[in-house]
């Protein structure tokens, strides 16, 4: 049995094929090109899909089924995107138009974040398990939540918007319009903020020195790199960053109770350094501290989480 | 079709039976005589079932189901409570217990808010709904979530502590040893706190009138009452009040994007007052501002949920 898994992004569409382990056995891309009619978009999709297929030697009637992980909100049921801004798309029926190429093969979509812990579910850090919430820490902050094996999309297709949940009710100020918002504190961007901010105060930290004083050129590696190296500014940004995700780690674990938190996105790349940090300011905060609470992980998955969890949205019954 | 709900609480445990549209047809009560063997406690549970049974003139050959909603934590395969506090429960193997005297009838046992949740979906504000946050707004705030109608128990069975998300990281001191949960500024306690410190520091504001300058005697309805009355002291701490729990209702929505939010609890007394100034507050704050969010509503429910609730445990693969 093989699952298609299509990975759609403003920048490129990538398409694999998967096998029921959530293993990618091929895989191909080509540009989105955004912008264009919609169905000339997913034409392209399907093409590459008869592609990807054709060139792992295999046909579509070995296909089980077809599966999309998306931005903005998918209406899984209707399998039709309700919006993506990024895309320019509202109402975009997916399904039905993937079908007129692809033939009566099921076709199931989902938000690219909910798709990237279900890959987590099936072939990350959490395998096996039921009950997983992963947060990706990137530009923004997002999240993907799945309790009972199933996806906690939300009932108008727009829940587990984890980065916006309030863990500073009128602290910082937020893209979203409002204040105060998780991914204020624990994006990359947020990292990034506070470098440049320790760049125009303090000229001897080692951040200063690794970008000669160049605001612009302050990264969140950066920032972790000279954490890592001691120098204490750094440290001090590096322990305000824990800080605050470990307290949203901890609401997390008070809201939902899961078995894993994986972490995934550009900071986590910071490996252990980042998660004993984490774990450390958990337990301190737990709430039942007698009681076992999730394992508090990084997810080992990449890029391919978006192939691997679309292609399982598809397998979902099975897993 | 008959069921068995019984609300198993610090002072009381009370017994209903109720039909499968969540009607309460008869019931009763004992005390709970906490601190004695959980056997004797069971014991008399399973008396007073047999007894509200009898009763109402019916048999047990009728009941389809016992459910239990108990405080604390309960692993609803195993049917034992893992802890409730304060029954001074550890363990306790609830489901064997009460089959010893009732036979082998099926014995669900869930957490008390979680039951609520459940009593909300069927024969409260969420009727016929599958997607249902209900939050009490007590001495603390408890919460019970259900998503596709399942409710969120938790991995561990101590998940929906909705009064220990942390909203205000770093912010007032918890009960629960940490900073910044939800239930600091949106409990009753919150308001009576806040009420407290205007009877100190206002000598003119209608809170210490209406308690004759008596701290002890503040209570959430008086300054619930004095806000409603236009007293601007007390329509401050309103304020602050209702932009709380607004903001934890915002993030609840941005993480679980529920159909339904029912606010139960003391506090919710204060009705359409209440509910207005919330609603108004969510608006301003929400983050689609163009996709349906979750109706903000009262529950209609009063102590009854606990029965109807538990219940309904044993109907939940037919609700």
């Amino acid at each position: 049995m093989y699952y298609i898994g299509v990975d759609l992004g403003g920048t490129n569409i990538a398409v694999g094929l998967v096998d029921k382990e959530g293993q990618i056995l091929h895989q191909d891309s080509v540009p989105t090109g955004v912008g264009r009619p919609y169905e000339m978009i997913l034409k392209d999709m399907a093409d590459l899909v008869k592609k990807v297929v054709a060139d792992s030697g295999h046909t579509m009637a070995e296909i089980e089924s077809v599966g999309v992980g998306s931005p903005g909100a998918a209406d899984t049921e209707k399998g039709e995107i309700v919006f993506a801004n990024n895309l320019y798309w509202h109402f975009v029926p997916v399904r039905a138009e993937l079908q007129k190429h692809l033939g009566a093969i099921p076709v199931s979509i989902d938000n690219d974040a909910n798709v990237a812990a279900l890959a987590e579910m099936v072939a990350g850090s959490a395998k096996g398990r039921r009950d997983v919430i992963l947060l990706t820490l990137g530009t923004g902050v997002g999240g993907g939540v799945i309790v009972g094996g199933r996806i906690v999309g939300g009932h108008h297709h727009v829940g587990a918007e984890i980065g916006h949940m309030i863990t500073v009710t009128d602290g910082e100020m937020c893209t979203c319009g409002n204040r105060g918002c998780f991914e204020r504190y624990t994006s990359a961007t947020a990292l990034i903020r506070m470098g440049r901010q320790a760049v125009v105060d303090n000229p001897g930290s080692a951040i200063h020195v690794a970008v000669g004083g160049d605001m612009e050129k302050v990264t969140a590696k950066v920032v972790l790199d000279a954490a890592k190296s001691g120098d204490i500014i750094a440290m001090e940004i590096f322990e305000r960053y824990v800080h605050h995700l470990a307290m949203g780690i901890v609401s997390l674990i008070n809201i939902f109770d899961p078995e894993v938190i994986a972490l995934g996105g550009g900071v986590s790349k910071a490996g252990d350094f980042l998660l004993d940090a984490v774990r450390a300011d958990v337990e301190k905060h737990i709430f039942y501290k007698d009681i076992p609470h999730a394992e508090i992980t990084i997810s080992p998955l990449g890029n391919e989480a978006g192939i691997i969890g679309a292609a399982m949205l598809g397998a979902m019954g099975q897993i």
